[in-house]
């Protein structure tokens, strides 16, 4: 058998030791654990951020990876840690919604984790990823069943998710995502669009003449702005080349609209 | 038995093939080798920073873990490469007093690395981290034993730690770790508090009217200031979903004094 | 038999969930796959920085190592995948050149990725990194040989280099990379130089008065510029515990001049 799969996704950023300390903590319980990093720069406390990478990579690993998720903006309070079973894989993650996103999260399995014989002896307050997250991990990957871990919650918290208007001609969304890139990532479906668009507004711009509808960056000249379905299957905005982001002034929350004519 | 478990640590960044080629020459030697990044982020060349990083991460790893730190602000020069036993860990380290701060350090077991049998064939001037750290850590995680290694020392560069002047009624520290959130976190053991503080100094700055002394963050609204103890046990100043660093201009060696009644 | 190693570079940075769905797809074909994160920064579509560090990287690794390789800016255009066994290593990689500066690139074994059976069933036009490499990637490291992935090629990209001009007392060169200490690290090998150089010009300025050639950086202190052999065996321009980059203004393509008496 191979040894167990545990990915790490956090908020906590590469210069401080609080990774490094919950891979410690993780391995101390189970040393067979294979650690493999999603991403320690979500935003800060960002939930949107976390939901919409949470959504794009999670479905992709093999069944039952156990995945390690601390964006807690709510540590040390009441907010629960659940232990989640969605889209075929194994989640121990805050109470915070930030994995409602992913699909399937309607038929998910969820337990409250409550059983402190897993966790670190002494709990601080302020850091539950070394002290609940990472034990509590090791744990479940060297066999512990979930069962033992916590009671099966029925209620958890939703994260809002923001629903695109769709008209007889035009749909209004907004930017959910921003990459590395500046490519403009919209939660505009494009299976939502019966034809292209003609017409597309990013804010108070539309964009200027000259864009084009394209299938993918190469298609157009360094420095056009281009319209295209985006890898989540969503409508996107993009400068070949380019940064669209820091051209168009785009940021996640950004409303976005798409206009196609008959 | 479990393949080896090595940690890197490194003020490298991560954009330059440094820490790849470390990675290669150590894999090279052994194949088996399990690498766990812990940072490649530490400031460069800064050893408080990386002081502080160790201090709270290694002692969580399982016992006998190797870790290979290359912050080594004097590469090239005559300052020695040592082995230390510490904390239950094994370390690869610049002598310069970075893993001084570890707990039981000075019950450490040292040694200079000079065997140049286990370095690549050519050593660089600049790159020991490619051609002494990677190979060295390479042959111990792959059962070569510390003596052949080198010779035992017993004496070591020490790093000034800054310690706090406690008095009846306050005491006087410093910052010694911001973090992403821009927690602010002290040199100021909680321990040695007897009450809660009732006044709290940030350089030329007392704390505004309306901090608060809390157990964790969510216990007070967003935007307020707080005082509680960090994870690592001493006393931290943060924003509750903001980033106390930036507004009260807080940084690493700020002063900081804590005032409390009798 | 170890788990088969497979290294990732991609210009995709941290916060994204590309790599991360890569990282899914690549272990849900092979499970035992060991995942090695060479850099995700490298800069955006900068063939140049992913041609130097590949260059400075790779060949260290053990033989037959897997590098994937995204840095792709032709992203769904013509441009081909490649399969690339080169300097004892074998790569997958766009077909843009970022390869071509490995040693004995003249004699690699190149072929063409093209049986789609090994890709995901549906490959969308923004993303190959997970619908083409990782998959495949996936199925090579678990063996499937690279004579079922794709026919040989006899063309591809070369990605130009930057050449020095040697004259009979001088060399023109060029900056081709700047680490995170700020280092300059030119393309003019240390080994055409018959004797240290006495004159040194990085773009319109000469070094100042009182710049040293030195084997390492403690050699001078604190704030000197140095002159020495980089761990790549080239001139490299550096502050000694300052960033010569920022100071003199030297940026990757800035011209490089080393001037030397009789």
């Amino acid at each position: 058998m191979n040894d167990p799969l545990v990915t790490l996704t956090t908020d906590f950023g590469d210069d401080s030791p609080y990774v490094a300390a919950m891979k410690g903590v993780l391995l101390g319980v189970n040393p067979r654990a294979r650690l493999i990093d999603l991403s320690h720069q979500i935003p800060p406390q960002n939930l949107r951020h976390a939901a919409f990478f949470l959504a794009a990579a999670l479905p992709y690993f093999p069944p039952a990876t156990l995945h390690v998720i601390v964006v807690d903006p709510g540590v040390g309070t009441e907010r629960a840690v659940l232990h989640v079973e969605v889209a075929g894989q194994c989640l121990l993650v805050p109470d915070n919604g930030c994995w409602t996103w992913l699909p399937g999260s309607e038929l998910a399995a969820v337990r409250r984790v409550s059983n402190p014989r897993f966790f670190r002896p002494e709990v601080s307050h302020t850091f539950h990823g070394r002290d609940i997250f990472a034990p509590v991990a090791g744990h479940l990957s060297a066999g512990v069943s979930p069962s033992e871990i916590g009671e099966p919650a029925s209620e958890w918290v939703h994260l809002d998710r923001p629903t695109p208007a769709i008209g007889p001609h035009s749909i209004i969304g907004e930017v959910i995502f921003v990459d590395r890139f500046g490519n403009l990532i919209t939660n505009i479906s494009a299976a939502e669009l019966p034809v292209p668009p003609t017409r597309v507004q990013l804010g108070r711009r539309t964009l200027p003449e000259g864009w084009r509808w394209v299938r993918t960056y190469g298609e157009a000249d360094a420095g056009s702005l281009v319209v295209l379905v985006s890898s989540v299957g969503t409508i996107e905005i993009a400068e070949v080349q380019g940064n669209a982001a820091q051209r168009l002034r785009g940021t996640t929350g950004t409303a976005v609209e798409v206009v196609w004519d008959d």
